[in-house]
């Protein structure tokens, strides 16, 4: 007992209340009474320190934001004063965080957002009909019509539901279920809370959570918080930073020596090694989790930021569907994304989603329980999200900018999506001139009669599918 | 090893990965063979379950979103689908939700937020601009000018500045520090973080954190998650739920028994209760904490919605100041504020802030170093934030709008003011006509010449005072 120990030194015993005065004057009076045998005002030890504190917060490490960061700061204070350094500004490329380094946000996205957050705007002839039907449709959704009420812990019903409509056109027709759904602030708080729930026991049955390694720091920082086992499998530099499913097995198994694995954390996009896992290893992963009964969790923020032409982002809920009855009744997955990456880089509103599978209902039940806790993610922010899942689409007045916003015309996006997807190479029209508001490709047809068969099966599967996603 | 068992008993020993299919029909096939022995689709123990969960989660109870409330959707629902009932509609007075119940949104906090979130109007002459200046210094402050960037994991500098002169005028000068003004998603967030940093120790020497009975079961909560010991002391319910300081001496010295006491939480004005504290509680309070050594939290959400004339707000931070230097040097304080009362009530924004006194720098950067793990609140929060802590002032555009949307005319509200503060009955100038845009009072001067010079310096005194406050 520390405290009392530091009470006991000072000879400060306990004071009625009628010894201690009701105005400033008199109250110092006494204070300096009661601290004669020293002359400068004196210091109590304090309650909160580094030794009392909590040893679980105090082991968590976060250097996205650590004393690099700090010291960043530092520095820009002192080039703003003036002071000489071997450079004129501060680089911050330690986030993710795109609209800090000059990314203009998506107009449209923003004009709904203002359009929600002040609706006179909605009677504005400078704001278009689509954007305005995207925030009459949230804000019929929220409380009192208004972003400025509790929505459902859970998430507004109606941007659960186009988050479970964009999840199915994103996995090809796989469904979703909106009640699987948890909008989340930004996919930091929904991680760590479904790893709050799932980590239990004491001793050598402590719960173990694998991640990768390099990983993104906020799994290490929960862990530590929650006190779960750390347990690291290596990704493989020589290869690109893979994941390879031989290494879960070894860490897997000697992790089992001193706790109970019982989490598996995938992130994929990798981050921040960014590679892209193929079809194959999601299929390798998810059968390791179904082996080793391992509950996964999927961090799928980056699913928007893949460029290479050789890699294509499959989601672990689209593979573990097409795996089979044996494989989606039972593997029990929580992926996340969120507003923060992909083209909007949206950060600053910390919307995000969480889509669960396999949750036993009960559990459901509690997980609804610890987020109301916390009354509900930002409301703001899940109009963020409803955006980002609910983008115009063609016949959209808004379509054809929010596609420049891309970074590419429709017909460049369109051939570009093709040769990414069945390696066919055409050319856009725009490239040949026609008609505004019109889109074009230009094919040649050399190859042979067979070849030429394939090639239009598949342009035409394509074309299907394209329209399913975008249209 | 529950889970284990599972699997040995359906027999579904490990497998190859070459022995599980790409597609979906051949998985489908396969999984019908290996669970041939039961003809239904059969499913694994879950890893998740009530059993297996954090105990520590599933012992969270959480009233104001509870059962009830998700029985009130239901109805709701019934409702909507024609079945008949004693009653036509739910009213939910389960939660404080002003927006919900039809409260319209503050004009001048939405006009900022607008423009901060689509900067296009900031061109429009259809806003204000004295919003126009909010919105400027906010982008100003924020990375690339934007809502859409992180902000510092404390929160925007310049909103911290506006905070902290907030705290300064409504304290009556007692001077409050950027430094120490940490924003937060909602006052939840702040309580929880600080909370989770304070509680250590195990099995007698475990936290005790000092609840009020009854309390917001928000503390309950995050007391149960973070496995600290819940102390209870009830409020007096036959004296208008007044918190009594023998009941916190009985409190503690019981606690003493099983755990170690470090934390009082006091919620001021009360949480469910209303009542507000006198001044001369608050300093008894205060005592108590020092001579116990216990970490003061003051959860003041409540601090605007003061309804008796007979009661004011004081704050802890201004009456600790005015106790001296034994205090206001060592009583460690987090107090609490938040978007989402007052006569804002902007809940779904998540907004709030947490002042701390007296914490120790290593334990600030631990404070930090938490809050990183999440990033930062959201920023459109820490908006709506600066407008309830730097509302339009005196001789700017939206005043006299922003005076009315306070239900009451600027003369009302100085008189209002100068009964509640001074006991002084005057009646306010629109009772008598006056000019467009000025405001009078009328006084009677038949006191007798003594206790009218006692009268007029009061006047004088309260009117420097609102000066300061609200010019």
């Amino acid at each position: 007992m520390q405290r009392a120990a530091a009470l006991v030194r000072r000879g400060c015993g306990p004071r009625t209340p009628s010894s201690w005065g009701r105005s400033q004057s008199s109250a110092a009076a006494e204070a300096s009474a009661v601290l004669k045998v020293r002359p400068e005002r004196s210091r109590r030890e304090r309650i909160l320190t580094l030794e009392s504190m909590n040893p679980q917060v105090k082991a968590v490490e976060y250097a996205v934001r650590g004393p690099i960061v700090l010291k960043a700061g530092e520095i820009e204070l002192e080039l703003q004063r003036g002071i000489k350094k071997p450079f004129t500004e501060v680089i911050r490329a330690n986030i993710g965080d795109a609209q800090a380094m000059g990314q203009q946000p998506i107009t449209f996205l923003r004009q709904v957002m203002a359009l929600c957050t002040y609706p006179n705007l909605l009677d504005s002839p400078s704001f278009p009909e689509d954007a305005k039907k995207r925030a009459r449709r949230i804000l019929q959704a929220c409380g009192g019509n208004s972003l400025g009420s509790y929505s459902a812990s859970q998430g507004v019903n109606c941007i659960r539901e186009d988050v479970a409509a964009y999840i199915t056109r994103r996995d090809g027709g796989v469904p979703a279920d909106p009640d699987n759904i948890y909008l989340t602030t930004g996919a930091s708080d929904g991680i760590s809370t479904i790893l709050k729930i799932l980590v239990s026991g004491g001793g050598k049955s402590r719960t173990g959570v694998m991640i990768p390694i390099p990983q993104y720091p906020l799994y290490s920082a929960v862990i530590s918080e929650l006190d779960a086992i750390q347990v690291n499998y290596y990704l493989d530099e020589e290869n690109c930073w893979a994941l390879n499913v031989n290494e879960l097995r070894r860490a897997v198994q000697e992790a089992k020596d001193h706790c109970d694995p019982k989490v598996l954390c995938i992130i994929n996009p990798g981050n921040p090694t960014g590679q892209v896992q193929s079809r194959k290893c999601i299929e390798d992963v998810i059968h390791f989790a179904w082996e080793e009964k391992l509950f996964l969790l999927a961090d799928e923020v980056y699913q928007d930021n893949v460029y290479s032409p050789d890699c294509r982002f499959h989601s672990f809920k689209k593979v573990l569907y097409e795996m089979g009855p044996e494989y989606s009744s039972n593997v029990e997955l929580a992926s996340f994304h969120s507003t923060s990456k992909g083209y909007m880089g949206e950060c600053g509103y910390r919307g995000g989603y969480m889509e669960v599978i396999n949750l036993h209902p009960e559990i459901k039940g509690q997980l609804v329980k610890l987020l109301s806790v916390r009354l509900c993610p930002p409301v703001s922010g899940q109009a963020a999200m409803d955006i980002v899942v609910n983008p115009p689409v063609a016949g959209e007045e808004s379509f054809e900018q929010f596609s420049r916003a891309h970074q590419m015309a429709p017909d460049m996006f369109y051939c570009m999506k093709l040769l990414e997807e069945t390696g066919i190479c055409v050319v856009p029209g725009s490239g040949f001139g026609q008609r505004e508001g019109t889109y074009h490709f230009r094919m040649t047809i050399l190859p042979p009669v067979e070849k030429l068969k394939t090639v239009l099966q598949k342009v035409k599967d394509f074309h299907i599918n394209f329209l399913e996603k975008y249209a």
